[in-house]
């Protein structure tokens, strides 16, 4: 049982309420977990020495929503959009064509590969849906790579109608053969609740059926107007409803009265430029937020948690605090998570060490990759 | 005589003119120079091949405008302003007091790790200007720093009046013993034109000293609000006029009548919350635009060109060729330089090579550290 210890760290997220942050930090880990938090000078001994050298530490962070499995890019419908093209969801199926053409092991590198670059970024934990195969097959497949990867996997069968068949037929599919094929492979069901996806009795028998079969539910929820989303992610006790860009005072009050998680994903906003969603609103109300990246090729196709954290503090006004809590614990929370997102005795060693002495700077320095050393479980894997 | 074979790029974005874009394109190189670009397929033989395997290579970035040469940072005024309170030009003070304070070797290595710092990022020529001194003594200091850095090196005395000091006697100083002591060490002269800062007159008798004493005009204008800055720069025929924030149709056809280049710096209207300048304007306007980052610890704290290139895009409207060509030739025209932003025979072979079939992407990828490669003058730093 090798220990080693994290000396001089300048300032330490611990993310842990009880004590959120150390200045003139220590933290000791063994065997993959958190041994000892507290002040350097107080540090028990351990085998081994990091010299955080006044740097920034925090846990990592905790990406709770990505679209990782697919093929081919959406570099043209990007470039249309910023000259002035909505963003609508149609533009799923250029993807959903071009990953049931791709062989598993091009799918695998390139979930691997994302996977990958977000580690280097400091995620080191990270939700994958499926939801570009819709078909039983394609779907299941895409679930199998996921898993490679993460345990933390989504049954995304509802992503949207694919070209072709009938909403009610495709509904039959998704609550019946296509489940059966994938529940086996996933943690969790998710359907995009969405004028042009599904709509609130659909939802509502999708996410029914995945909990039926052992999965726990999350929504894509009021991401383009308003709509019944968020209330069925609250309805459902879902763990997270996400999006949620158009609000009523009646939808803040369900997520606030309900330990259903709001996680935001800026991202998507600002690759489809389209306003924000409304933090400050959700965090003075009480509700629970978390940040993720929507990593996909269509409309967030960002990787970076510290970008992410850039854009909440710039667009959406959260504090600097706020905005890496919501990457870590909040994270952490919208996947029913205690063991990662915080640094205290007993969490997974999961660490992010900044080139800066403060997570502020992610916010103050935009852009710049400032994650100059990652740990996952206690390895150093960047 | 060591030649370089760049084969199979998936992209080549030249910057010149007479054929701007080349898809799947090969780039020979040899004593720190380009010797021929073209087609894959048509290249000449060579000592070394390096395989782009597909990706983009394009210029090494061009960042024209950064203040890199200072001690402190302003975490705290930071935060305070994400929370609400305005930018002003006053925090420059806190940066001048940590940087008088620090020692040569301190500065020079904090220099140092900002410059490694941008070229971890694709950024292989950058101008340094000084400021943060406002004494004779300090100012020198800063540039004889800068440098050992780059030789695009601004005297920037006239960042803005210091504490305690009255204009007249400052402006004095500045165009007199301050400038003959910086001359030497300087190949520009900028002035920041701005309320509180410098107004017209102090500005045309700060340029023309510098001019007289050898240095080439450039304006920090119109950042904060309409002034002068735009029309004096047009009027001394600078290189550029920096931030153009504020523009009247007046300062927009100076622009377009001028060879005066038209620097936009959107990681300062990032970080101050500010809104974008008008970059469809002057584009349209016919205006030759660069995009810089600005680099600096009060309002715009991001050394990454890849960064400024996704705001200009999503914030300022540009498109994604424009904003790749702002950052590159754009940013040598800037400079009155034709050696770099540019890959065609005889130019330096400053290249950057992107994880990513395209450029596009880096707008398309915000945030995602794409850079997997650097050359300067032929030889791989990245
Ligand atoms: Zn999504
Ligand atoms: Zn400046």
């Amino acid at each position: 049982m090798t220990s080693v210890l994290f000396d001089r760290i300048g300032l330490l997220y611990t993310g842990d309420p009880a004590r959120e942050e150390i200045a003139d930090a220590a933290l000791v880990i063994s065997e993959g977990h958190v041994v000892w938090v507290g002040e350097a000078g107080a540090a028990p001994e351990a085998d081994e020495r990091v010299d955080v050298d006044g740097r920034c530490v925090l846990p990592g962070f905790v990406d709770s929503h990505a679209h990782l499995v697919f093929a081919g890019d959406r570099t043209a419908e990007f470039a249309a959009r910023m000259s002035g093209e909505p963003y609508t969801a149609g533009g799923i199926h250029t993807t959903v064509a071009a990953t049931r053409a791709a062989s598993d092991e091009t799918l695998a590198a390139r979930t691997e590969a994302l996977v990958a670059e977000m580690l280097a970024q400091g995620t080191t934990t990270v939700e994958i849906k499926s939801g570009y195969g819709l078909t039983v097959q394609d779907e299941r497949r895409a679930l199998a790579i996921a898993g490679r990867f993460t345990g933390e996997t989504t049954y995304l069968g509802a992503h949207v109608v694919p070209r072709g068949a009938s909403a009610d037929d495709y509904v039959r599919l998704v609550t019946g053969p296509m489940l059966d094929a994938c529940a086996p492979y996933a943690r969790w069901v998710d359907v995009f609740c969405e004028r042009g996806a599904f709509d609130a009795d659909q939802a509502r028998e999708i996410l029914a059926a995945g909990v039926e079969a052992g999965l726990a539910p999350r929504v894509h929820a009021n991401q383009l107007g308003h709509g019944p989303g968020v209330r069925i992610a609250c309805e459902f006790a879902a763990a997270s409803a996400d999006h949620c860009t158009h609000l009523t005072d009646d939808d803040v009050d369900a997520l606030a009265s309900s330990g259903t998680v709001a996680t935001l994903l800026p991202g998507a906003e600002f690759s489809t430029r389209s306003p924000y969603p409304e933090a400050r609103r959700l965090l003075d109300a009480g509700v629970t937020v978390a940040i993720a990246t929507d990593c996909n090729p269509g409309s967030s196709y960002t990787s970076s948690m510290p970008f992410c954290v850039a854009l909440a503090v710039r667009e959406m006004r959260m504090t600097p605090l706020e905005a890496v809590r919501a990457a870590t614990r909040g994270g952490a929370r919208a996947l029913r998570r205690t063991d990662v997102g915080v640094l205290k005795r007993g969490t997974r060693a999961d660490l992010v060490m900044l080139d800066a002495p403060s997570y502020v700077h992610l916010a103050y320095r935009p852009g710049v990759p400032l994650v100059s050393g990652v740990w996952q479980e206690g390895r150093r894997v960047v």
